[in-house]
C-alpha cells in the first residue's frame, strides 16, 4: 500500500515536482509534466508520451536524450487532460513536429487527440501511435484495441532512437508503428494496490492466487490460478508469448532475434525476477530464438501492485538499431559509457585450488567414520529444530540461523562422507566438512562451524592416536579460536558463552578419567544450562551491534543450537567405546 | 512477500544465475558470484564488493565500469563464505592489488577477513574497508561499530571511481575510507519481507506505525511512532542527519555540498520517494547545503520491504570528482552519453494562452449565476458519493471515477466562480468549468464532462435569451457530441445509456410546454432509470475493452453519476423560475 503523502488530492503534483527537482539533468518540470532539460545540436522530431501517473519510470522517466522529449503526467492512473498533453508537447516542439505516443486507453485517447487537433489548428504537423501491447485485451486479431501496457518502453525507444537519429515525421511515426506491431506483452499480479489515502485496495486477488491477465490499473484478468514455481511462470509466459497467433508477421521464432523484458510491477523483487529470467532465458534458446540484450527490472509498473509482466520485441535489423542506440533519461540508460573491452570467458580464471588427501592411518579412518555419524546427528538435529531457530533468531537478528545452520551441515555432511570415503582421516575430513559448512551457510554462524570443525580436526591429525584427551583438547582449542576469531567473549551472550563451559567441563571430567561419552554428557548438560542463562543477562557488544541495548528475554541462537548438537553428538558417542 | 521461487534452498544460486545471463554486458559468472565480463584498457586496483542476497542492487547489481570489479553473492541475508569471497577476488584481481569493501556485519568480517589472509598469503595486496553509515546502529563517536546500508554505495563508489582514475592501492583505500568518513544514512520501515519459502515474515511493524532505525535484515529499530506524512518523514531524516553529532570533520553545512541519496527498501515506490525528496532538498537548502546530483531509487533493498532510508554524502572537492565520475553497471549508470547542451529555463515556453472573457448580456450573467449554482449541487452530490462511485468504478475498472469526478467538479466550480465574478455570460463560465474539469480530472470522465459542458454552453452563448428550449437543445447537442467523441452509442454500457435518455425526455418535455423544472425533474427519473439499466445488460465495446467480455452485474458508474448530477440539479432548478 501507499504509506507517504501528504495530501492526497495533491500527490501527483508533489510527486512530479519532486521528480523533476531530483533529475534536473535531464528534465525540466513545464506545467502538465516534464520535458527535456538538454537540447540536441539539431532541431529533431519530438516525441511527447504520457499517461495516467502512478506507473513509474512511466512517463517522466523516460525522457532524455534518445528515449522522449516530454511526458503529460496526469493524476494518479488517470489519463493527463488536453491542456496538459498540449502545453508538454509545445514545451517539447522543435519545429519538426510532434509524435504522441499512449498506452491506448480511453481517456488518453480523448485527451491526446483534443491536444492533437490544438496543435495542428497552429500549423503542428502532429501524428499519434498508441500503444497496443496487452495479449489479454482483446483477441490476436483485434491489434488494435488492446491496451497498452509494459509494451509502451519498445514502442517509445524506438520513435525516440529514430527521432535521435534524424528520421523526418513519417519516418519516425513508421518506426513507432513498427515497434508496436512486434511487441507483445503478458502480465500476471498476485495483489493489487492502495491509491494515496485511498481505505481499499483497488483489487484483490485471493492468497496464493495469482490473476493472468490483468492491467496495469487493475482492470479484471482472463484467468486466476495458484501462484506456479518460478519455472512455471517463466513457461506459462513462453507458452502464451509464443502461440502463433502472437507472432507478429513476417517473424519466424527459430532463428529471430528477440528482446525480452521482463517487468515488475511494483514490489515483486529483482531477485524473483532473475529466478524467472534464467528459466524464460533457456525457454527462448530451446525454441531457437537469439536473445538480444534483454531487460529486467521495473519499466512500467503499478505503485506497488505484486506483478510481473513479461513483453517480447520481435526484431528486424532497423529495430535492433533502433532499440540499441543510446539512450540518457532519469531511468533508463544504455549506450555504454564504458570503452573496455568485453573478456572472453577462458581470460577469467575463478578456480579455487582443490585439496588433495593427505595419508592417513587406520585408525584416524574409523575416527573419520565417526566424525561422519556426528555429522549426521548434527544434520538430524538441525533438520528438526531449524524453524524454532529462525523463530528465535528472528527476535533479536535477522532469523536466518536455522536455514543457515540446515544449509551448512547437509553441505559438510555431504563434504565428509566424499572424503571419508576417499580414505580420509580425521582432520581431512574435519576440515572439508569445516569449507563446506562455512562455503554454504555463509553468515556467522557457518564462519564459527568453520572453525571448531577445522581446530578439532588439526588437533586430532590424520596419523596422531585418536583419545578422549585428543578430543577434549581439540575442543578447548575450539574454544578459544572461536573467542579469537569472533572477538566475543563470555558473558557476550553469543555461542561462546555456551562453548567455553562445555569444552572447560569436557577437558575436567575427561582429565580426571572419565571416558569420552560420560565426559561429553556432562558438558553438554553444562552447555545447555549456559545456553539457557544467555536469555536472562543483558547482552553485550557481539550481539548488541545488531539489535542495540535491550535485554530481550531470549536466548541467544548460536548458544542454543550449540547445546543442541552436543547433546545429539552423546547420544552417538557410545559408538566410540574405547576412548 | 517473496511468491516467486522452485526449491527455496536454490533461490540465491538461480537468482545469481538469472542476474548475470540477463546483464553479460557488464558481468560474469564465478564461483561465488560476479565479476566484470570488461576489462579496462590498463590493469587497476580491483574493488571487490559483497554480502547476502537480498538487497539488490546490491551487491552483483553494482559490479561495472567505474564502480565494482567482483562481487561475492552470500545466501539471502547471509555473507558470502571465505571461499567465495576468494573465488571472486582472485577473478577479478589484475595484479595491482584488491580492496575489499563491504558492510560492517559480524559474519562478513569473519569471511571476508578469512579470504584476505589467504589473498595475502599469496603475496596479494588485499585491504579492507568496511561500511559503518547507519547512524542508529552505534553512538556517533563509536562510527567504527556501526553497521553499514545505503552508505555501501557511496563507498564503492568512491572506491571504484578511485580504481578507475588510476589511484595505486594506498589511494584507494583512502578514498573509500574518506568516503566512509563522510557518509551518514537513517532508515526507517511500514513492514518486514518473508524470504522464499518461510512462513512468516522477519519482523513486523504494526499497521500504521513506523519503525526508526531498522537495519537492512530486520534488526530491531530504536523507537517506533505513527506514521508520518511525507513532509513530516523529510523533517524526521533531516533533523536527526543534521544534528551536529553526525555532520563530518571538516563540514559545515552552511555552503556545504552534499549528495542525498533517498533509497527505497523494496515496496516503498518511486512515486512516494519523489514526493518526500521534494521536501528533503527544500530543507536541505534551508540549511544551506547546495545539493549535488541526488539519486532517488532503490539502491540498498531489504527484498520487498516497505521502508525508506535517506543517505548523506558530504563531499569535498576529491568525493565530488569520484561521484560523478561515469559508471555503468547493470543497476547503477551515471556520466552522460549524451552530449546535448543544457537549455536554459527561459528558453521553453510552455504557456497555453488564457482566454479574455468575451461580452455577455445581463440575462446570461444572471444565467451563468444559476451555472454557478448547478455546480455547487454537483460539488456537494459528488462529494458524498465519491466513495461509492469509485467502488463500483472498481469493479471492472480502475476505481478512480469517484477521485476523478470530484477532483473535476470541484476544480470546475472554482473555475466557474471566478468567471462569473468577472462578468462573464452563461458560455463563458460553462467553457471555464468545461476547460478546468477536465484539465483537473483528466481520464475519460473528465473529457466527456467538459464536452457536456462545452456543448451545452455553446448553445446558451452570452448574449442570446436564455429559454428553457435552449437549455433542452444544448443538452441534446452535449448528448450528440459525447456519443461522436467517446465513440460510443446506447448499449454500449456507458454513460451515454443515460445521457441520451435524459437529453430526449428533457427535449420532449420541453416541447410539449413543461417548465424546465418540471421537464429536468422527467428527465432526471429517465437518466436513473437508464443507469439502473446498465447493470442488468451485457457492456459493449466500450468498456469491454478493459475489462473483457463478462456480464459483471453492476451498473456503469459513468452513468449512475450522471444520474445523480440530473437529480442534483433538479433540486436547484426552481431558482430559475420563469423559464
Amino acid at each position: 500500500m501507499t504509506r507517504l503523502w501528504n495530501e492526497p488530492e495533491n500527490f501527483a503534483d508533489e510527486m512530479t515536482d519532486g521528480f523533476a527537482r531530483a533529475n534536473a539533468r535531464w528534465v525540466r518540470r513545464v506545467s502538465g509534466g516534464v520535458t527535456r532539460s538538454t537540447r540536441a545540436e539539431e532541431p529533431t522530431v519530438s516525441v511527447v508520451i504520457g499517461g495516467g501517473s502512478g506507473h513509474y519510470p512511466a512517463f517522466g522517466g523516460l525522457v532524455g536524450h534518445g528515449l522522449a522529449h516530454g511526458a503529460a503526467m496526469g493524476n494518479l492512473f488517470a489519463s493527463p487532460s488536453a491542456r496538459q498533453v498540449e502545453s508538454v508537447a509545445r514545451a517539447s516542439e522543435q519545429g519538426k513536429g510532434v509524435l504522441l505516443s499512449y498506452g491506448n486507453y480511453a481517456g488518453d485517447v480523448l485527451h491526446f487527440t483534443e491536444a492533437q487537433d490544438k496543435l495542428r489548428a497552429d500549423g503542428i504537423d502532429c501524428r499519434t501511435v498508441t500503444v497496443t501491447d496487452d495479449i489479454f485485451s482483446a483477441p490476436a486479431g483485434e491489434q488494435e484495441k488492446r491496451r497498452g501496457i509494459a509494451g509502451d518502453l519498445t514502442v517509445f525507444k524506438a520513435a525516440g532512437a529514430a527521432a535521435a537519429a534524424g528520421y523526418d515525421m513519417d519516418g519516425v511515426e513508421r518506426a513507432a508503428i513498427l515497434a508496436n506491431d512486434r511487441t507483445r506483452t503478458m502480465g500476471v499480479a498476485f495483489t493489487g494496490c492502495t491509491l494515496p489515502g485511498a481505505a481499499e485496495p483497488l483489487f484483490t486477488v485471493p492468497e496464493g492466487r495469482m490473476a493472468i491477465g490483468l492491467g496495469i490499473h487493475g482492470e479484471p484478468g482472463i484467468d486466476e490460478v495458484d501462484i506456479p514455481s518460478a519455472d512455471g511462470l517463466a513457461e506459462l509466459f513462453i507458452e502464451r508469448l509464443l502461440d502463433s497467433a502472437e507472432i507478429p508477421d513476417g517473424v519466424s521464432v527459430e532463428g529471430a532475434r528477440v528482446v525480452p523484458i521482463l517487468n515488475g510491477l511494483g514490489s515483486v523483487k529483482n531477485e524473483e525476477l532473475y529466478v524467472v529470467f534464467d528459466r524464460i532465458a533457456t525457454l527462448l534458446e530451446d525454441a531457437g530464438a537469439v536473445i538480444v540484450d534483454p531487460h529486467v527490472g521495473e519499466f512500467c509498473t503499478s505503485f506497488d501492485m505484486a506483478g510481473v509482466s513479461l513483453t517480447l520485441l520481435w526484431l528486424d535489423d532497423e529495430l535492433e538499431t533502433l532499440w540499441r542506440a543510446p539512450a540518457d533519461t532519469p531511468a533508463f540508460r544504455t549506450g555504454s559509457v564504458d570503452t573496455s573491452a568485453q573478456v572472453e570467458r577462458d581470460a577469467i580464471d575463478d578456480s579455487v585450488a582443490e585439496e588433495v588427501i593427505p595419508d592417513a592411518s587406520d585408525e584416524s579412518r574409523r575416527a573419520a567414520a565417526v566424525v561422519v555419524t556426528a555429522l549426521e546427528a548434527i544434520v538430524s538435529v538441525i533438520d528438526v529444530n531449524a524453524e524454532e531457530l529462525g523463530r528465535i533468531d528472528a527476535i533479536a537478528g535477522d532469523g536466518d540461523h536455522g536455514i543457515g545452520m540446515k544449509r551448512g551441515s547437509h553441505a559438510a555432511l555431504t563434504a565428509a562422507r566424499s572424503s571419508h570415503s576417499n580414505g580420509a582421516g580425521a582432520q581431512s575430513v574435519l576440515a572439508s566438512a569445516a569449507d563446506e559448512w562455512s562455503n554454504r551457510a555463509g553468515g556467522t554462524s557457518g564462519a564459527i562451524w568453520a572453525v571448531i570443525l577445522r581446530t578439532v580436526g588439526e588437533r586430532l591429525g590424520n596419523t596422531a592416536p585418536v583419545t578422549a584427551a585428543a578430543v577434549a583438547d581439540g575442543l578447548d582449542g575450539a574454544s578459544t579460536a572461536v573467542m579469537d576469531f569472533g572477538k566475543a567473549k563470555v558473558g557476550d551472550k553469543t555461542m561462546v558463552d555456551a562453548l567455553v563451559p562445555f569444552a572447560e567441563t569436557l577437558r575436567q571430567r575427561v582429565g580426571s578419567g572419565d571416558t569420552l561419552a560420560v565426559a561429553w554428557s556432562a558438558a553438554s548438560t553444562a552447555a545447555q544450562d549456559a545456553a539457557d542463562g544467555t536469555a536472562d543477562m543483558m547482552p553485550g557488544m557481539g550481539r548488541a551491534r545488531s539489535h542495540g541495548d535491550k535485554a530481550l528475554g531470549v536466548a541467544d541462537p548460536g548458544a542454543v543450537s550449540l547445546a543442541m548438537i552436543a547433546a545429539a553428538i552423546k547420544d552417538v558417542l557410545p559408538a566410540t567405546s574405547g576412548l
